[in-house]
């Protein structure tokens, strides 16, 4: 196959070896501005071997990686280059304590930044872990516009697990219809779906019509040729050189599109450790299922055969997969990269094995130490996940409500009290009685809207997710729940409809805290978290077309306590108007 | 071939005679305020028979037609439901006297209408005429945001020739490729050219895998198949109902993104009468130039065997034509609209016989009576056109400056004295004596910039438009100029480079008005105009990919004279910033 040439390996082994001693440099530094300079454009690129226009940052697809330490200011001065379209980034899984306006939600905390105009997003980072970043603005992250944002403990402080060094992993997955063709198909009556992703993409980079595992044997006259890459060819694997008897980090994202994924390292178990940016009691596994919006650590012990490489691969899980596996090769140095693992690479449990993902997800819990969910809650919110018609078109709906973003971002409307600017209209705590989760939805009400679910400050909320059928009879499906200036507790997983006696099922103990928890086919999740910091923020299912056709609510708390918020992110809509009044209603 | 059912014909023979008689009736109403309320949006469409994303208005390709009536206010309330772009819609011919900000152009005349906002457009119709309007952000154009726009004479006056009834024709070219992915190429390095339309479309309708000429004998295997049309597809052509006998004004405008275009009906001479909304001297033709962002008025008598059909079809000129023609059917009624022409459509001249295009558009004067030219000029600026390299990115360029607009629209920050908007250096009113307009250009020198020409009010302006070698050698292309806010009289077409004794060829007597002119490879063109229009205004060349690539300049003349600029239009880049700080500099 050629991934390597000798005078590459070499290289790569010096960088092994400086990431194995990375730990040491590193911490000697303190707490910092870190500034980047970034300009949005799209670009050409072969993610999976196709050429695509891919939204990219500095000509790179994906973005730079962000590498900042707790407590560091993190300054990202953003141009967009786009030729007619507004662009935001939203820092996923980071807070914005304080900063409300640079969480990047186009319609939520700030205007989109213009073409040809700048916005400095400024926001300090205040938890270790495994984040990254993505567009918020139509379906942009889905055009590629992503990356990853690390954050390493405070000087002088220690992760609370060993490890010689890291590796950073990146999921998405590629469509070769073009994003605004996507968002057409899904605006039109009726409904065209955007279907499964062409590609995976590991690092940004997959194999479309070519298979690095063509060579085992099984192949038939229908099966991908094996991947040729002259050169440095944007869709060659990155390859995860390791030396034998380390521990390393893995660090693991899914901005993914649709696809719920599944990890496995041939022959190697991984230890998990983190999950969205907090610390986990570590557990070992021999796969792991990640949602779009998670992420994980998990170590990974080199202690097999030193003499052999192995597959790393990823596949989907609960759709039926019509995509590829995508594939890297973990590579023990100094063994060569091309020498091919001698076991084919490992094929995911079933699609729809939803007791294995069930298993999986119960084993997290907070690492002992962790912060503890208040005891009880003041106010519980029960959103039921529908897809709905409305006139004709397909819609995902809250409680019969599917959200139409304003023009006006929520957080200037608000702290400003711009009536107008979103519907005065409480959104419902809760759906009917008599609504049957296991039919498809029949949904005589449902509408669009953009009402807030305005959350006293301080209080303590507890969400419950509850699933339902589809418009297809029998069809219930994963939703990936992300909350935006929050983590939340994962107080439990249920089956069918949420009853007040699965309460005493809560976990209050060490319930896991997370940025981003699933709800699975016809079941409920249960969340916790506290009101308590100020801003406006979004609450969705982090599939992206889903969250394109209506599936997210708006939480704000406590605006009145945030400070002054920056002009550059009122720039638009009524904010834009009232300010350029000079403040007159 | 079955273009029209005999109940469709009926109808049409109707709404033909309704046409015919439509002079009687219109004229009975005064001139008032015609309200439109558009939503601009993408679709799926078939322009050309293969499915594509089309920008729509109102869910309709090409635009709804306006038609309104010399003195009339005609207001469009328009809403951008794209999903992350902003937008802007260009009145193409108005010239907007009073209402410099209801120009439509993005950067210059006002703040893009970001997504589910709405600009209102207010402007008086001051000059019967046949003009169009379109997209004029990025490429949107290009990607269908166009449609026609009509002025009739004022309540009791007549226009200076007979007609019967009229037929409307807009005329554009397209391409498979997605805008987007066309504007990439366009700024990549090496540049990637958006090549050769697919099809040319008439009224947004054009066949790519099709010909409705197909029955004509000489069709091998490699020719395209005959046209079905089942129902009323998006890419049957609308045929041409007239009956025998009768004189029909053909309005005519060219919004094509990059090709110059011939028309031709067969057996049927047209007596042209009205350029750009300005009334020429009735001359007769075989066939018709028409360059991108000119309009014309042809009189056609129906004066031919009125048992046959006609070919009514269009080509491309000033380029190696790769695109078929476009045709439709000139039908007599009341014989069959799908009874072929007995003979094949006529053949387009000669790509490069430029001879003829000469000739046609020296034939162009005024209609005695027409507003003279000034005898002197006060200013002469001499614009350059080259295509050129910065940086490895191909551009275009005029006196060795290649226009990038800036984030804050001209109007804006020039009335509001806000320097730092853009460029305060004077773009040149030359180019230098030893320029080789023979060879591609060396350009060491050449830049991006955004300055603008500022006019002294009142003056008048004359321009010489000076084209040259591409970087090709041998090569030098076509363009067709278009001056916003104005029209202007051409003076003279000539060779070479233009010197001082060609100012004694310049025509004051009957030069036409327009508000495109032409320059031909190598040519000069001479223009002159009265900068008495208080604004800031475009001038640049038509083709889509060409002033993407930098092809115009940027007048500015009595921006102290414009009244109070609707905020809305400001809302964006420094001007919104300086009206949200209470007007503080």
């Amino acid at each position: 196959m050629g991934l390597m040439a000798n005078q590459e390996q070499r290289k790569l082994m010096v960088s092994v070896l400086y990431l194995v001693s990375v730990s040491t440099i590193q911490y000697s530094f303190g707490s910092q501005e870190r500034h980047f300079k970034w300009e949005v454009a799209y670009t050409l690129w072969a993610p999976d071997c196709v050429e695509h226009s891919v939204m990219a940052i500095n000509g790179q697809f994906p973005g730079p990686t962000i590498r900042a330490r707790l407590g560091d200011i993190v300054v990202i001065q953003l141009t967009n280059k786009l030729p007619t379209e507004g662009v935001v980034i939203h820092w996923h899984g980071i807070r914005q304590f304080g900063t409300p306006w640079a969480d990047g939600t186009a319609s939520i905390s700030q205007c989109a930044i213009n073409p040809e105009e700048t916005f400095v997003y400024r926001f300090k980072v205040d938890k270790a872990g495994t984040y990254f970043y993505h567009g918020h603005y139509g379906m942009q992250r889905s055009a590629g516009l992503y990356g990853s944002l690390i954050v390493d403990v405070a000087e002088g402080e220690k992760e609370p697990f060993h490890y010689d060094g890291e590796l950073n992993l990146l999921f998405s997955d590629w469509w070769h219809k073009s994003v605004n063709e996507q968002e057409i198909g899904l605006s039109s009556k009726p409904m065209r779906w955007i279907g499964e992703p062409q590609s995976l993409l590991i690092n940004g980079r997959g194999q479309y019509n070519c298979s690095l595992a063509a060579g085992y044997g099984n192949s038939s006259s229908t099966s991908p040729p094996e991947c040729k890459f002259q050169g440095n060819k944007q869709c060659a694997p990155q390859v995860l050189h390791v030396l034998p008897r380390k521990t390393y980090r893995l660090r693991i994202a899914s901005t993914t599109a649709l696809s719920s994924l599944n990890l496995a390292i041939g022959n190697h178990k991984m230890v998990v450790v983190e999950a969205d940016g907090n610390y986990v009691e570590p557990f070992a596994v021999p796969d792991l299922d990640i949602y779009s919006g998670e992420s994980y650590s998990v170590l990974i012990t080199t202690d097999q055969n030193p003499n052999e490489n192995y597959w790393l691969s990823i596949g989907v899980r609960g759709r039926e997969p019509k995509t590829s596996h995508a594939l890297t090769i973990f590579n023990y140095l100094p063994i060569s990269a091309s020498k091919l693992p001698t076991s084919p690479p490992l094929i995911t449990p079933e699609w729809n094995d939803y007791a294995h993902s069930k298993s999986f997800i119960k084993k997290l819990l907070a690492l002992m130490g962790s912060p503890k969910p208040p005891t009880n809650y003041h106010r519980r919110i029960v959103l039921l996940n529908t897809q709905n018609k409305i006139n004709g078109y397909t819609k995902w709906a809250i409680n019969n409500v599917s959200l139409a973003l304003p023009p006006t971002p929520y957080l200037g409307s608000i702290k400003h009290g711009l009536k107008h600017a979103f519907s005065q209209r409480k959104p419902p705590e809760n759906f009917p009685n008599n609504y049957n989760l296991m039919k498809p939805p029949t949904n005589p009400n449902t509408t669009t809207g953009n009402g807030v679910y305005i959350l006293s400050f301080g209080i303590t909320i507890d969400v419950i997710l509850q699933n339902a059928n589809t418009l297809n009879e029998n069809v219930s499906e994963i939703h990936p729940w992300h909350l935006h200036g929050h983590d939340f507790w994962v107080l439990g997983y249920g089956e069918g409809r949420f009853s007040q006696k699965d309460v005493k099922k809560f976990n209050l103990k060490n319930p896991p805290l997370r940025n981003t928890a699933v709800i699975f086919p016809y079941g409920w999740t249960a969340l916790r978290f506290v009101a308590d910091n100020p801003g406006v923020w979004a609450f969705h299912c982090h599939i992206e077309p889903h969250l394109h056709m209506g599936m997210g609510v708006v939480f704000a708390e406590g605006v009145r306590r945030v400070p002054k918020i920056p002009a550059e992110a009122l720039a638009c809509g009524l904010t834009a108007k009232w300010l350029m009044r000079g403040n007159h209603t």
